[in-house]
């Protein structure tokens, strides 16, 4: 799995405590984080070449963990590659869609999400072609301030006030972005304590488990394990990402830093690495 | 010149006047933007690696056209290259000083910049070596309002205020980053209109004219142009850096996608992009 850094580590662990067996290879591009202020064309060529790098490394199945990668890749990436692809904004709309139930009021669901995302439309299109109204901002303060670590700041409160002052009554919000649920406690101060934030990493979790079952892919209780249970990837500096991953409640595990221009370059050293990584392969 | 982004491009400007005769290659590392928020290792990593890439493109000095490049890699990385190397925080001390006067009563000034900057200490420990008080506040949502173009926005006005708030009575502000000019408005709308604002580019632009001549690299009136006036490369997506380049004034010119990881592979292809890219060599 992959996110733009640390936001992708709530999926993570809802991962691993759906999947047991399976061992899990995470890489975070800290070095060009954040992905959601960027380009869509700039972020699907990112989730293009870490996915190539995932699966060069002999990954069975990619996970994108990172809202604006999904929305800006999927559903093509997934047909471009020989490894089953999930993201995470089908199960975000899955969650939002039974959360609202099916019963006959008109309803609404709010997506907040970086400007990349709600520019996709991604989670937005598939709601409404499910009958269900929505409203939509870009947040995109919301990231550098988590990352900042201001999530519980006078800021905080003031750029979410800002952001939703004039959001009108909806069934559910979409935390569109896997840094959002660490802004929740804001979020429920300035909404209030009835709304439902939907976070959609519970959803992933049992979306991946079952497309696993289902394509054979998902490894037993007695099989044994080939590799490490978790690995770290890290696009930037290793310290700082471990630092990070620890305090956002991450599990600690092997780091190391990858270097995905060199990646790109196939001819450069054939093989050099294959030896040293073999190690660090997936299932 | 290189810079994280965009933000260089008033110093360039300030550059190309103060330089009518000379070439310029203008390095924007939008894959990687923002630097602020990242760690000083890895931002000096990025400033030695654009800066070997500047060099083997033939150029016969560089500026450092980033507050948090300079203030994390000089004066270490101007040892270790062959080319004078001039940053953006040493002009910003002495426009500080020149500001401030030298008069006997005490003086205060306050440094604005990045988290990466302000920790540093690079403006501060300059000043106060001078005899100069300081204040400083890392702003570290400046930069992602200016790149998301709501620098006259509410949320602008509200987050300066939270920064600003507290700020003691001070002579000048140093604008430590190269996106700050932009917030000049609420700048003043927040701390008044007789507040000095000091933005470093002109004094880099006096610095490097006169660093130039006295080491005898000064092209002349006379001198025959070998390359174009400017040409720009860029990390990340092309179209989208001219883009914002255009409308925060930077000038129309030739841009080139670069990969930095490639280069940092030199066995990959030797000598494969000395030809094309040699009508982009800087005089």
């Amino acid at each position: 799995m992959f996110d733009s850094g640390v936001g992708g580590l709530t999926v993570l662990n809802a991962l691993m405590t759906a999947l047991p067996h399976e061992s899990f290879l995470y890489l975070g591009d800290t070095a060009r984080v954040p992905y959601g202020s960027k380009p869509l064309a700039m972020v699907a060529g990112f989730a293009s070449e870490i996915t190539a790098e995932l699966i060069t490394r002999g990954v069975k199945a990619v996970v994108i963990a990172c809202n604006t990668a999904s929305a800006a890749s999927l559903p093509s990436l997934a047909r471009e590659v020989a490894v089953p692809v999930w993201g995470v904004v089908e199960p975000g709309v899955a969650a939002a869609r039974a959360s609202v139930g099916s019963t006959g009021s008109a309803k609404r669901v709010a997506v907040l999400g970086t400007e990349a995302t709600i520019r996709t439309r991604a989670y937005q299109d598939r709601l409404e072609a499910a009958g269900i109204a929505t409203w939509s901002r870009a947040c995109p303060l919301f990231v550098p301030i988590v990352e900042e670590g201001a999530s519980d700041s006078t800021i905080a409160t003031l750029v979410t006030e800002h952001y939703l002052g004039d959001m009108p009554p909806v069934d559910a919000v979409i935390l569109g972005c896997t840094h959002y649920p660490l802004l929740k406690p804001v979020l429920r101060q300035v909404l209030g304590n009835d709304i439902v934030l939907i976070d959609s990493s519970e959803v992933v979790a049992s979306t991946v488990a079952a497309g696993l079952r289902d394509s054979g892919l998902l490894r037993q209780a007695g099989d044994g394990h080939t590799s490490e249970r978790l690995s770290y990837l890290v696009t930037g500096d290793v310290g700082t990402f471990m630092n990070t991953a620890v305090r956002l409640g991450g599990q600690n595990a092997p780091a190391t830093r990858v270097d995905l221009g060199a990646r790109r370059q196939p001819a450069a050293a054939p093989g050099k690495d294959a030896g040293s990584r073999a190690d660090r392969l997936v299932s």
